[in-house]
């Protein structure tokens, strides 16, 4: 066991030539890494640490993507929507876009790849009936006066995105702008090959290839003034090529439309309920992904180095809680952490040999620029990360950027070493365990264990008003005592056996969206399946407008198992006279107001349903009994300690298991117990800068008092 | 013109004689009426008055009812949602509802007229899967288990509802129910037109037969506690029975479901888009009832009474803003008063000699007990009403209750001869006036003139959360200066010409509600007509959720003229940049806050929508401009004389006019100018009960400064 060195890889670059080795020994790191917009120094190449390299496997070499213009990488796209106000319309294809990032593809056949669509009737216009002229860059379309029209295109993505966001963000001069090719194709598929070995022979030094990413980059566009327009981290609309798609309809059966990506200008978003056509086209690129990237692992192997891969930039089709993804034979992914549910994103993932979690802040001069603070970034971002680990931790952590930047923060670069100490401390102390999980928990949405922990995240773990809300759900999971799964509906349909196996199921999210599922529950046998788990002693949490679409009657459509209804006109002459509030075993942590984030407008409970709270005649939070099961309907709950603590006794409640409250517990929610049974180990967290005093129970509900100072750890023995 | 007598209508009983000729005189009444549970007074009969008597169509008539069970009018009903546990389930019909009101039919074929709904499937269940064991009262069937059911069957209506309404909310004891019988059916309908002439024979000092009202109640359930459970003013579901139905049929040409009255539950309220089959049910209602009405009207004008018509109670088939109406002959309509949009409801109706509104409150114990304060709620109505006569005057107002009650509270007594006094003046002045218009505005939602000033209203014009923000668009324009209409999608649908004489069109409402439309954005005839009315200079003003419908890439699909969409998640990928507010012609008169009500959350702003009011980056107000056309986006508007000043500005900013601000207009917007070219008067009336100050602008923007004493009104020439 070493606390002072291991599991820390940090940034270096010329300028910075001692400082690394000083940091590398402060922080007790064992592993350098160069960026994007950094140089490994040679000096370093003796130092005592692996060295990781960035490796861009679709960029930093325009020589051959000018040479083979054929080969460089496309995206799907959609102008704007346009009203002709006559019987013709010209659409300028570029309006809205930076125009050196892209160049629209009309080498391939512009009739079978793009599409002009009505947006009015909904159907496409026939190729015969528009024309480009590429001179003016303009689409011009026979129209129905007053239909309103769009066109989807191919481009040519002639600045990767995120060489263009590094760019725009450190305010880089004169840089030549990357091209991104297409590893896909065979002529660069051939080069990329003989590239990534040449590469591994002019860096002998090297031990660790960060592969950043494989093939495909997520969405993310510009507009004319370089501000970022669109971006999607899961989005596959950068993963095209007519070259691609050719092989997709052999393998699909059906002919592909430009609409199956460009899905009305939404690009299958992650609110979006997938399409049938979209999921197949997943499927298909996550196999083709798989084996040309286990090509290049192969390869790295056999030259004697290791193959990493950054779970970000060109990460699509790598999807990695996927069956294909092991496959690959990666030895380890790094992720960028920017709180416990992304922490999990990258801990939870199988089929590598280790994982690393990228902290925040980056060393990027939007954080470390004079009078900022990034110690209190940093101090946020590694409290809120270890809950995640304390449950199921990365193996190594790192940090990125210039490290010029970072030292110009005595304090940080202290603050960094407590955090290396620590995360090393921690990691000891629980690895190869499974800490002991009182609830197995499954969130039920759309997407299943495709999006583990992260069908509520986007980039940069961004606050968003209309997600906090209920991302604060997933946020709570990734550092809380349960055996968390993710399911699709779609699993359900397959084998409503899957139930079996799960104490509560938790559906949250906005009505209509991939979180809730929409149409999905009008599916009988989804909906039959539930409620029967439910009648037979099940739990269930709804979060937001869980269960919603409206039909039949209903637009909560286990409205009979939760309780509760969204007033939407429908049934306002419905006289309701259910209006009290009661104290709950959910609330007995509670204070006086609970916050409920966006919460919801117009909830109403049903008779007979138990309301917790409710404000002005709108439900927050209100439980019921179905059957032997028990529901609990939560308006929102943004990510708290105190908000934490309510889902945990919502989930105690929704199982029966009240009296077994107090095992592993701690009084006071503002620290949590974890216990790890296996190793006869147990610890006690602070998850506050502040000191705290507490009473501990330990598993079999004998207690003691304990005082803690801020953020700290203690560890018992079982 | 005489100020001092008539145009009013007071209630007697047998223990007010003497009081009644008192208030008579006092009120400068000229017409005596009873109500139901009062009787009419013989000493009055030769009072200096005409003498009102309400007039029961289908009740007060038990014997006949009971001779005759197989002609009681029938409703139909929905059990609640039931979930089956094993492959049968067993429902009790009358479960939730007050038994003494209604008896399931059985009398008719059930399998016919009564239907098993599998909610979860969304399909009947057929006749030879279930069964109705009429001693138990319980239906059984065969189910697929967690699939959820409902029955919709028909009942007799033992008690009629506003009787038991009346009986319930008065405290009455042991009063006998009154059953309701059908007067459409063969042998009640000789029956009626019998009875009726023998009334008219037995009451020779009664110069008005009040209908109340004709042959179908709106829809009034009780539950089992005797609460009020479901109510829909506009509700057609008490209104059928085999006989009709199978006529239905016929005319229809197809054959009728349950479903089609039962909608899920929801009864077609005023929120649910209606469906065809809905419609075409109403149509044939409408000309039924016409029918049988007209032969009633013409006994009693032949009997030399004149026949008014209540519009409440069994008022349904009527529908007075429908060709049929006028054909019933009647003499005079009167209505319930609650505010501006209930009286132009009444005042505006066509086809009749003269209209009556009764005023708030009704002398009733809930209003009238010890310590209650009905002048209060008689200032506000009296002051919301005026608003809406000064545009459109009612012929008479009038009184409901008992008059014992009112004469318990003096000043009560005081203030309504002071309310009698000053309506006849402005009778007298405005009467035969089309009143000066500014402008042409359309209110567009699913009903049309058939709901017109009523699509948002409900009984009793109660507050209801989820609907004041938008009532107050309708009660701000009951009192403005404008020509409004109200259209809809299927009047645009058959002839887009309508809009030609339209200066603004309204949408008004929460997203896929009968009230903005739903799925009729999706039609291309109407949403293109309307595009081409805005590009053509036409005005738009959008609040709540307007044009709201989630296809073809949009919420609400006049995104692009409003400027504005919903969040629902699928944009969120999107980069937003507009969220500057903008000062502008439309808030120069607004305070530091507007009330915006409910509001909307989720509002965002396109490029190159001007922003006047966001907060939290959710747009409230905004504009836009469309071609030659010009939008207003506005969240939700309750009513306040603040708000309708609001909505004044937003009309003449969207039809480009702002320079005709300063005509008849009054600076301060607790004033208003009507002004009555044809007579050559104007006045100016203070709405509030505080004096105020104002400069007032004539027709010729020359101005003059104000002083108003508390709710006066100035009369001036032109």
């Amino acid at each position: 066991m070493n606390h002072l060195k291991g599991r820390v890889t940090i940034p270096t670059d010329i300028d910075v030539i001692p400082q690394t080795l000083e940091i590398l020994d402060l922080w007790g790191a064992d592993a350098i890494r160069d960026c994007d917009g950094t140089d490994f120094p040679a000096e370093l190449r003796s130092a005592d640490a692996k060295i990781y390299s960035t490796y861009y496997t679709t960029r930093k070499d325009n020589a051959w993507a000018l040479a083979n213009p054929d080969e460089i990488q496309q995206m799907y796209l959609m102008t704007p929507f346009y009203t002709a106000d006559s019987d013709s319309l010209s659409i300028h294809l570029m309006k809205g876009l930076y125009p050196d990032m892209l160049t629209p593809n009309c080498r391939d056949d512009i009739r079978r790849w793009w599409e002009v669509m009505d947006r009015t009737s909904g159907d496409p216009v026939p190729a015969e009936k528009w024309s480009y002229e590429e001179a003016t860059g303009d689409v011009t379309i026979q129209t129905v006066p007053f239909h309103e029209y769009t066109v989807s295109f191919l481009a040519y993505i002639m600045w990767d995105p995120v060489h263009m966001y590094n760019a725009v963000t450190n305010d880089w001069k004169d840089v030549e702008h990357q091209i991104t090719f297409d590893v896909r194709q065979p002529k660069t598929h051939d080069f990329t090959m003989k590239r990534l070995r040449r590469f591994i022979e002019d860096h002998p030094y090297v031990n660790v290839l960060r592969f950043t990413t494989f093939f495909h980059q997520f969405t993310l566009v510009f507009d004319e003034l370089a501000r970022e327009k669109y971006v999607d981290w899961y989005g596959y609309s950068a993963s095209v090529s007519p070259y691609i798609l050719e092989q997709f309809e052999k393998e699909a059966g059906y002919k592909f439309r430009p609409e199956y990506i460009i899905d009305q200008g939404y690009y299958n978003n992650q609110y979006r309920i997938p399409s049938k056509e979209y999921q197949d086209f997943q499927a298909f690129q996550r196999r083709e992904v798989a084996k040309i990237a286990k090509e290049m692992v192969d390869i790295t192997h056999e030259c004697g180095r290791e193959a990493m891969m950054f779970l970000g930039d060109h990460w699509i089709g790598t999807e990695p809680f996927m069956e294909e993804f092991a496959s690959i034979g990666l030895d380890s992914v790094v992720g960028s952490v920017g709180n416990g549910s992304t922490l999990r994103l990258i801990s939870d993932i199988k089929g590598v040999r280790y994982t690393e979690g990228r902290l925040l802040p980056y060393f990027f001069p939007d954080t470390f620029y004079e009078g900022g603070d990034p110690v209190k970034e940093a101090k946020y971002n590694w409290v809120t990360a270890r809950r995640a680990i304390l449950r199921k931790p990365v193996d190594r952590i790192g940090y990125g950027g210039y490290l010029k930047l970072a030292l110009q923060f005595p304090d940080f670069v202290d603050y960094v070493k407590s955090v290396c100490e620590e995360f090393r401390t921690l990691y000891e102390n629980i690895k190869g365990c499974v800490p002991y999980c009182v609830k197995k928990v499954a969130v039920l949405n759309c997407w299943g264990k495709m999006r583990a922990w992260g069908a509520h995240m986007v980039h940069h773990a961004l606050y968003q008003k209309q997600n906090y809300s209920y991302a604060g759900i997933i946020e709570a999971l990734s550092g809380a005592p349960f055996d968390v799964s993710f399911i699709s509906f779609q699993d359900i349909c397959e084998d409503p056996g899957i139930l079996n196996d799960i104490d509560v199921l938790i559906n949250v999210g906005d009505a209509d969206t991939a979180h809730t599922g929409g149409e999905w529950w009008c599916n009988p046998k989804v909906v039959s399946a539930i409620r029967e788990f439910v009648y037979n002693g099940g739990g269930i949490i709804g979060v937001g407008e869980p269960t919603a679409h409206q039909a039949n009657g209903h637009f909560f459509q286990l409205s009979g198992i939760l309780g509760v209804e969204e007033e939407r006109g429908f049934t306002l002459g419905y006289d309701k006279y259910n209006w009290e509030n009661h104290s709950h075993f959910i609330t007995e942590d509670a204070g006086e107001t609970i916050d409920f984030g966006e919460g919801k407008k117009n909830i109403y409970a049903l008779e007979g349903t138990t309301i917790l709270v409710q404000n002005e005649k709108e439900v927050q939070l209100a439980v019921n009994e179905y059957g032997k099961g028990r529901s609990v309907y939560i308006s929102g709950l943004p990510y708290s300690f105190e908000n934490s603590r309510l889902l945990y006794r919502s989930i105690l409640w929704s199982t029966h298991d009240e009296e077994n409250l107090h095992s592993w517990f701690s009084s006071n929610y503002n620290a949590e117990v974890h216990a790890y049974i296996e190793s006869g180990k147990y610890c006690v967290v602070n998850n506050t800068y502040e000191p705290l005093d507490t009473v501990i129970y330990r598993g079999d509900s004998s207690s003691f008092e304990l005082h803690l100072d801020a953020n700290e750890i203690k560890w018992y023995e079982i």
